[in-house]
């Protein structure tokens, strides 16, 4: 008797969300529900295309089983639980609603898996706390994707992604692990793919640290590439070079032995795409750096850019006024 | 008999350069050339427009004794020697032509004495390099002018400035400080100004410096205002402070003894415009206190941002090429 498919809510449809969605129904082992928001109406219309360096480069008006514009509330519409949510979104905490608020009637109780394809440290946590009986899943992406226009995709790096279970106390290891050994068989049914289990969630998520909180960051403050960074002596040597090796030393002193050659090896690591995620990828390896004593200077310097920058966001988006009050100076 | 008035050459018709113009020629004891680039065609055909907040709100149609398009070639045109000239350009080292070699053809060896309005340390020396029998003045400004369009000129605070003599070996200290209080005597001649002499030079530019170095360079690189910027905890806390304490550290380890409270006495400092003259503000005292042992990590993180972001402009004009060659990959 053939297995029930899976069933996958993914939440966040850009390049890695879509890709995904992809792979899952073609693997035949998953049915997907995506949630859309701004390239909803665009979707309905045409389907999504897509460009893949490993699924085909004409792929005209595909859909996932379903699309949806509005997160489900699985009890308000009496719908069957989800296996997996799979969130692909940016991790803002510092805006509401969280994404732990947002998922919220998505989630079913000691059932479903929450996966997270997000970068930084520590995201597990608020999630662990408003859902203590699910098995949060920790997945690392490699893969270049970008939604280059609503339901236009050009994948052009190979999909590689390293999955594992968070540390969730109210879950036993053994229903964590089958969990993210479950969602990495459904999702490798779609052969040809680079999906590993990986039990070392700390030591891969600092390793991908070492090129986020380096690159990503730096190039948000500049608003640079990669490409062009690599090219600048400055750049590298003044910013780039310190702040791995600040990250390398901030994830030694939180037990995560990184090997030496992690800088010049992530240096050569591909990766599209320059948002920037301040909290998890730069405040938070700064904080569990600097509490254990590890000089962080040069990403300390990052983070107060970054937060500057993020204000100049907030005034744009009228979540910040700047007005002086005397007693009260800082906002 | 009345002293023969002395012969002005200004380089750099900006806000500071008018206002600076407009004093020495309505005191009486000047008459000032003044070398214009784009604003040249509209001062010559309707004069400068000036709003001063100390010498009148409807300043119309002012012209200083003569405009030019090019630098004097003392010389070949067979002018009178100057006795002054003013630069209140920016001071860009690594763009061609120098400073220096701009303008030599107008320095009368043995007469001329240059006066730099400029920030940043040691901008004096390719100067008495190239002009070893030149007094060379050092004048920092704490004036707020502002040209808003080609000969529309704002001055929204008021004209004080702090001069005094370079050391140039080439010229006796007596010299030097007569050149430096010549200047200052035709200029306070318009009355009502805060111009005076000050010895210690180097005291006087690393306590601008305080300013420069932390204000204006944070401000480069988020592209933020002043007044945003002491709004925002971050922006002072992690970067204006401590790039702040660094310079003043820098300072003492090279023999000057800023006060204690010198940060925040000059966050209290009014100072308009944003320019960034990257190596003599942030380049040179990152170097001077480095070489002194003096740890600037804040300041050599944001001279790489500044560094990556010039490279962005000098792309822009043509001036680099993003072009990656695995011999020589770095800029």
């Amino acid at each position: 008797m053939a297995q029930e498919k899976a069933r996958v809510l993914i939440i966040g449809t850009g390049g890695v969300g879509t890709m995904a969605a992809y792979a899952l129904e073609i693997g035949g082992k998953a049915e997907v529900t995506a949630v859309m928001r701004s390239n909803y109406a665009a979707v309905e219309k045409n389907g999504i295309d897509i460009d893949s360096i490993e699924h085909g480069h004409d792929i005209k008006g595909w859909r996932p089983t379903a699309i949806r514009k509005t997160i489900p509330n699985i009890k308000q519409e009496n719908l069957q639980p989800f296996d997996f949510i799979l969130v692909t979104t940016k991790n803002i905490p510092d805006l509401l609603p969280t994404m732990v608020d947002v998922i919220e009637p998505a989630v079913t109780a000691g059932k479903t898996a929450i996966v997270l394809s997000q970068n930084g440290l520590n995201i597990e946590k608020p999630l662990i706390e408003r859902f203590p009986t699910n098995p949060v899943i920790s997945s690392i992406s490699y893969i270049g994707a970008t939604e280059t226009s609503h339901g236009k995709i050009l994948h052009d790096d190979g999909d590689a992604q390293k999955i594992g279970p968070f540390n969730n106390p109210g879950v036993s290891p053994e229903a964590a692990e089958e969990a993210a050994r479950r969602y990495i068989a459904v999702y490798n049914a779609a052969g040809k793919l680079d999906i590993t289990f990986d039990a070392d969630v700390k030591f891969v998520r600092w390793r991908k640290l070492v090129y986020n909180a380096s690159y990503n960051s730096v190039a948000s403050v500049l608003r640079m590439d990669t490409a062009r960074m690599r090219m600048s002596q400055h750049v590298i040597d003044d910013l780039i070079r310190p702040i791995m090796l600040e990250i390398v030393a901030a994830a030694r002193a939180n037990g995560v032995q990184l090997p030496d050659d992690v800088p010049d090896k992530v240096t050569s690591d591909a990766e599209k795409g320059n948002f920037m995620e301040i909290e998890t990828i730069v405040g938070e390896p700064l904080r569990e750096g600097e509490a254990k004593g590890v000089p962080m200077p040069t990403l300390r310097t990052i983070y107060g850019l970054l937060k500057g920058i993020q204000l100049q966001v907030k005034e744009k988006k009228g979540l910040w006024e700047a007005k002086f009050t005397p007693d009260n100076p800082y906002q």
